[in-house]
């Protein structure tokens, strides 16, 4: 079948938007209609040059939702006219990871993914008969796509794809950081490192889970504004003056109970882990660092009592946890509609990447 | 009153052999006759001058068993001939860190313990009129030595003093490191790093939690017998070439499911990060590193799962876990005795210091 798609030629340079040939499913794939993807700081990474893992050409996106169109042979999970978000971190039941409750990892299909290929090798995307890479397993960027079954969550019908399509990354990312990885309790003291789409998330994951201070910090003075509205009690700027670490420590009367680092830069995760209270604070990495990039810190930190740990896909079990966070959406315990900044054509996806490098957007949505 | 002790006039010299004036206990506070002290690193690294926060002179020493010979006004927790283990890590149960489970580190004396005086501001000890600083809240190296009653462990009097003295700090670090602060489950893969004092005991710390594989990691090759006595199931030398870090992921089929760092080297401490297991494994920091010196990773060790914390005292709380470990040493459920190496008199103890400096012992022990 043909689809149009988003494509990404070569590192550096625009997407273009071309008609790709798609091979249906084969043995334990899902061929999905996306309805929305969500333009991620990952995406434009990648297509910067910097991600050493980065593969051309490729269908990019990986923040997708839309609707099961033809179910290939041996798929049981899911059926035709299925509502889904696609996961970049899938949920096989089956790993040595899945298997064990410390980890999201799933392991089953991670190489071919990495090699931008489905779990059988090969690429069901192609462009005048040359290959198109998939891209973290999912390719939002293309109206239809091919998905192993684990990598798909089936969620509730009623949910809006425009915005749910932000499940499919940034609100789990952020939110499950909180309740999966840091596993906050009521009344700790949150402070959040970058308000941008996953720090607003880790915002208001700590206030559903009843954090009593949440403090966020950035040096956009404009995402103050955007902090509030999603619970953040308190705005720090490190550029308004005074060391970072001790002006924490003071708001928060001995430091964070959890703290979280939502930018990717290694001197802020060492200034979240250095904010944590003596004794018990735990500091989460969120953002991605450049390649070859180093955390450091003195040893005494963690001696005394502050733990250092990271988190992928918000520790989220996709399969399970994701149509839980859809559920919490529409139920209107979290909010996901206000974030959603900007609403694109897939033909205007450029511009929707230009929003994003000026810091426009705290989420641009393209709606095929 | 007098008491012999072993005074540290200044940094990198021998300890002196004189006779003290000691005040008797103040409010709060206990008299304690020493029956015994362990010789430690830490004292050793005090003693060079190497310690940023080493005073002199004094009395130094903090690994001790004896019995209460005297208590102050308003003490109710011991009384005379208890037998009682020092605390340099006190529990007052009081403030907000002894309040709160996740952590063991009383703050209620620190101050005043940090300037090497007792919570009034004063010192006990005097040598010819001239004030001689306590050390570590606890200096064992005098036969009798002025304790707040919130550091001493009161413990079974059957207790042999010349073994359980090394509960006061050694083995509760190592074992607690592993119960305490790792919480190591039966089955795991535990690889620890440095088998000395520290070392020995989160091996049988990890035998006791019931873990199936117990890697033991040194540039000694004569520690690998030493390990074996004690619950170790392979030893590696990171001498006999190949990455140390891709060695121990073999061995382990994965990857350390917990990993220890006892040496306080902190090159080591980032293989002993690395060499955890993707998705869930946690290393532990307890050797104590140089002034000024930092850990460093990429963060991506992090994000993919492994956690980096610290253990202090083995996050035991000591007047409710030391009498505790010393049951288990009583009931044989861990051993001492092998590791008391040498015995020696007070007036021998800078003999003690050579022997550790030279290697030759796991744990030289003064005995009053």
């Amino acid at each position: 079948m043909k689809t149009r798609a988003a494509v990404a030629f070569e590192a550096k340079k625009p997407l273009e938007i071309v008609e790709l040939d798609l091979e249906g499913p084969k043995q334990g794939e899902v061929l999905v209609e996306l309805m929305a993807t969500g333009l991620c700081h990952t995406d434009a990474f990648t297509l910067s040059g910097e991600d050493p893992e980065g593969l051309f050409p490729a269908v990019l996106g990986h923040e997708g939702c839309g609707v099961v169109r033809e179910i290939g042979p041996g798929v049981t999970s899911v059926k035709p006219d299925d509502h889904v978000v696609p996961l970049y971190t899938p949920e096989c039941r089956e790993c040595e990871y899945c298997l064990n409750p410390k980890t999201n990892l799933c392991q089953a299909i991670r190489s071919t993914q990495g090699q931008g290929l489905m779990p059988d090798g090969t690429s069901r995307f192609s462009y005048k008969g040359k290959t198109i890479y998939h891209y973290m397993g999912t390719s939002t960027f293309s109206n239809f796509t091919v998905l192993p079954e684990i990598a798909v969550a089936k969620i509730r019908a009623d949910a809006p794809f425009d915005t749910t399509c932000y499940v499919g990354c940034g609100v789990t990312t952020g939110i499950g950081a909180v309740v999966n990885t840091a596993k906050v309790e009521p009344g700790s003291r949150v402070v959040v490192f970058g308000l941008g789409g996953i720090g607003l998330n880790v915002i208001q994951g700590a206030k559903l889970a009843g954090a009593s201070q949440i403090v966020g910090v950035d040096i956009n003075p404009d995402r103050a504004d955007w902090g509030c509205k999603f619970g953040m009690t308190h705005f720090l700027n490190p550029q308004d003056g005074g060391d970072v670490v001790e002006r924490i420590v003071n708001l928060t009367g001995g430091g964070a109970d959890y703290s979280f680092e939502c930018i990717g830069k290694t001197e802020v995760m060492r200034q979240a882990l250095e904010c944590c209270h003596k004794g018990w604070g735990e500091s989460v990495v969120i953002g991605v660092a450049g390649a070859g990039e180093e955390i450091a810190t003195r040893p005494f930190q963690l001696v005394t009592g502050r733990v250092w740990r990271g988190s992928a896909f918000g520790g989220a079990r996709g399969r399970t946890d994701v149509p839980q966070i859809v559920d919490w959406y529409m139920n209107g315990q979290i909010e996901i509609d206000p974030m959603i900044t900007h609403r694109l054509s897939l033909d205007e996806i450029n511009k929707g990447f230009d929003l994003m490098h000026e810091g426009e957007s705290i989420r641009g949505v393209v709606v095929y």
